[in-house]
């Protein structure tokens, strides 16, 4: 039984998806500083309400509340009454960025979830039953995964968030941090984990610092793996496909 | 005594590897992300029922069997009817992903198989012996691998794995993770130790992004070991001779 | 509700941020060495009083207080005077540079905040009142950082370190050291926990070392990307809009 | 008084050696995957009956016997009956590479021979014995150096492999993994341990894939340095030395 | 209050730094091997004696003084009658550079200075003291950093000696290891804790292998930051001014 | 007192020598694979016997002497008759090569010499006194370092060895090994700790293997520091200045 597609929105971004991403599944943003991260993901979830039809919850892991909306009131956005309209809802998560227990990292038995991991899910799952909704943002992962300091934890730590969305049984976008950057990289344990992978970065081609995205994995989907240029406008991102990167 | 080839059906690819893959081997397909790791096993195995009469078995170690049969419907192959027909089985592995035991992690005596791989390749076999299968696929090793924090250790892993298929008889496709990119990029050690070894990456060669497919290795066989492009269509991996990636 | 923008008045500079740094936020200049962070953050408290009316504080973790006024005495800036006229203060913070405790470093919990960060935030919070200081520096943040000998912690001290300066509630720009250098470095990871983040590198492009800034990140802001030539002259740091680095 | 030279037979090579290998001399070859080193050196020893007089024997610590004259078979050397005419001999060191001790890795002492190292070489010499082998091959030695987890431990298995070698007095050639790959790749430890070495690379030059071999070290030789362009053919290893690898 | 400047005497250098180093800084010479650091910071202090009047104390942490002034010799500078004259005084550290206490190490303060290093500092003030010096060199610094083995007790070490020169009140020149080279090399804690930073090294341009000497950081000062070309001739260091590297 | 120069007598060398290595001297031969270090050094000590009247010390870190022999002998040097004549001497160190003594690691006190160098360095005196040699070599000093697992007993044991030497009183010649190549390669610890350097490397300039040597560093002289190439002929290492490696 083939998938149904939930459709971004982003300009030129939904072509590039093979028609938008698989409902259920996980997708992981990957990008460099200032690339538009947040900016992105917010707009999967406006875009779903606007567009689509989707109620959305944006799990923010980064900032508090009042931080966020100042920063997406420049695109136009009414979160605050989506919010009352009970299509959107933020899950403040942004305390569990300064957690470490140096003791129960050693101890933690991750095939049974992590703690604190459950507990998010499970505030998730809550928020989601509460408004219906059919799209969930994490934003970002990164410290969810580092408060473990080796791979085979961190490895793990990514699964369980993976595994925690899928069951609560919509599609999820999640973004982490770019280690290195350029064309030849190091590839990031997390883009083998999640369902699909979408790349942000400035790449510098020759005179010219450019916004580049990339979709690099989607399952289910004949993706185009071209790297396209991006801009970040009043409206959001957007994606120019007619235009190359060089 | 020469081997008989057992032919992928994959287009192109056949006359890369000299005919085929010698019978009994393991060969170790490694890629990026999103190069299409998982749709080129499948692939093989149902080519192998389809035009050879080759029965075979997917064993999971990543996704559970709706999602897997989700993600293989775009191409047309009708898995549960195989399934019912008793040509194709599935093995669902995947909670092994999230197994670690820190503590026997330290204490395993590589020599004697290690617990869960024993009772992995007991599974395995049962299934293959269930429906005589001809052809086995296992994706990915990477967790199987990754339980264990230092090199000796995995080292190890790997040659059990490949050891325990060996064993089974038949001929064995396994998938593992691209660490690094690129033409000049590090060498893994599962590269070493599988008996063939096909390499997928999406390469930035000038102004495009290029899916590239490289065999680099393969027991019995004089290879071409030119890199060729390749494409991810509804009918699968397709591998273009003519054309050159540059 | 949108932000104020702070201008820098930094000659070029505004305009690349879209009109200035978004009130309250914290900065992070990072740069090589010689690249002229310590002036440019001072050029940002200088302008703030006598452009824009701002009371600023200097946080020094580097030098001490007659150092740094030779230091900037070249600019004909005069510190002193705007010191008496209680519109800029100095906090010398520079021993913490010093402080190391082997035995703390283990134990100390983050999520609580370090005793010595503690103290130094009361001390600039302080410090902000006594003079109703609008604007805030601290350079360079390295020494807090750098107490811990692991990622997990340096993360949480940087966090820290913009949370703490965050609810002091004015604008803050904090400078640290590059690591690597080039078109294709490292991304540090404090560049993904600040709010914005401005590049300074001396280049090497083809004959020339050109010195170049970049905004690479803001939050709430369109900003231009793109590497500028900048100079360092009598008059403090000067950037060329329409001059190209290459 | 200068040695004799031990002609490899291998199309190319000899002359690239100077004549042959220094008799009685150590040889490391290193090479990637799918490079034929195995071909290599099962050539070497082929050669050495058919064409020399010298008789060989095969050490294999990667696969058994009947994997090996499979593999062996598509160049039509009859393996077995140079066996029967004991001329050629197989020694199944296979198992050795799961051989892991945790424990005695760290009491070893390397000064006199390592345990499982001593009865490998006592093995041999009584295979050599038993058929006056003047060749022996050793391919690999990855499992008998990675037993060791530290630099200081593989450093001393590496000399007690070439001490061992020596000691039996006849002319070696040992095979292991190449780490990095590339013109300017890094130079692993065993090269400098060896009394020469070959290595065999697969090159990207521009547009195409090249298997490309280099002399590199060889005691009592003027050797040519250049890199070369060979094949893989029916006939095994192929050298052609009036082509350039570019 | 403007510093006076402390000329080098070097032909060409003086007009990279601005008119000279800003008086009572450590300048940190970073250079790769046979750069000609020792060279040119004897230079420094030649040359202060007899064409600027400024006695000067030389640190060697390398050398005992009948090699140091075998070298110096070829420059013709006749240092032991300067030290006759009591304008010129050598203080020989070298002992220090074979000093570890591996015990020592992991319980040392570094908040209170090391015990060799305050030592060191009196035996340098010392010597300052008795002719009156106006500059110092040490040379090298790495044994005094290198005793420590992690990088937060060696952060510490460079600290404790800049500050420890400062407090001598005169002009210092500092001199330490390259690590790796090129254009795009890793930067040295080292540069950012000293004042200044000038930076040797011989590269690799084109077909020819250049001298070349960088300014690249001074406080206080509007430095030349291009890469120019230098000699060493029989009168010491030269850096011509109008030539270029490339 | 200016020293006297010790002639190589290496066609094309002591003219980039600025005409020999200062006497008394200790000189690091550091060189790739195959690049000649061993028929370098031991052209260095026959050229001083047959051209200069200086008798000279081979010690051996690596070969017995028959394997040396038989090696130099190629090259028409009669060292046994040399050794007749009490000109030339072979000291065997080659069994410390595989001393380890993991216990003894972490104790020994550097600060005093370590137990083996003493022995070593007595031998060598020993052997320098009996026949009055003005030159000695060791080759290579990589297993007296490479005893200790940890970079600062590493440099501690080069300082100690190049002290050792040193205070023997004549002219000496080590080699070591290259551990990365090409042109940025990174800087050796070594290269900082011998009083000259010369490099040997065979690098890859565009279509053509070179080797290539460089004299990186020598006190007191002024040296030529450009690339050369060289040949290994019947004769030993020639360099031709008048051609270059490009």
């Amino acid at each position: 039984m083939k998938s149904s597609r939930i459709k971004t929105g982003i300009l030129g971004l939904d072509k590039m998806l093979g028609g938008g991403i698989p409902e259920g599944r996980v997708v992981l943003l990957v990008g460099g500083p200032g690339t538009g991260k947040t900016i992105f993901c917010s707009q999967f979830l406006v875009n779903g309400i606007e567009m689509y039809g989707d109620n959305g919850v944006f799990v923010s892991l980064d900032e508090g509340k009042s931080h966020y909306l100042r920063e997406m009131s420049v695109f136009g956005w009414d979160l605050e009454k989506l919010e009352q309209e009970k299509k959107w809802a933020f899950v403040n998560a942004s305390p569990i960025k300064y957690a470490i227990s140096p003791d129960e990292v050693s101890n933690i038995s991750i095939g049974s979830k992590d703690f604190s991991l459950s507990n998010l899910i499970n505030k998730i799952k809550s928020s989601v039953d509460k408004i219906k909704a059919n799209r969930v943002v994490v934003d970002p992962i990164t410290s969810l995964v580092f408060q473990y300091p080796d791979v085979i934890n961190r490895r793990a730590a990514i699964l369980n968030i993976v595994e925690g969305l899928t069951e609560i049984g919509i599609t999820s976008m999640v973004t982490t941090e770019l280690k290195t950057s350029g064309f030849e990289r190091n590839i990031q344990l997390e883009e083998y984990l999640a369902h699909g992978v979408i790349v942000l970065q400035t790449l510098q081609v020759g005179k010219t610092s450019i916004r580049a995205i990339q979709v690099e994995k989607m399952r289910e989907t004949s993706i185009d793996p071209q790297i396209r240029p991006y801009r970040i406008t009043e409206k959001g991102i957007e994606i120019y496909q007619k235009e190359s990167v060089f």
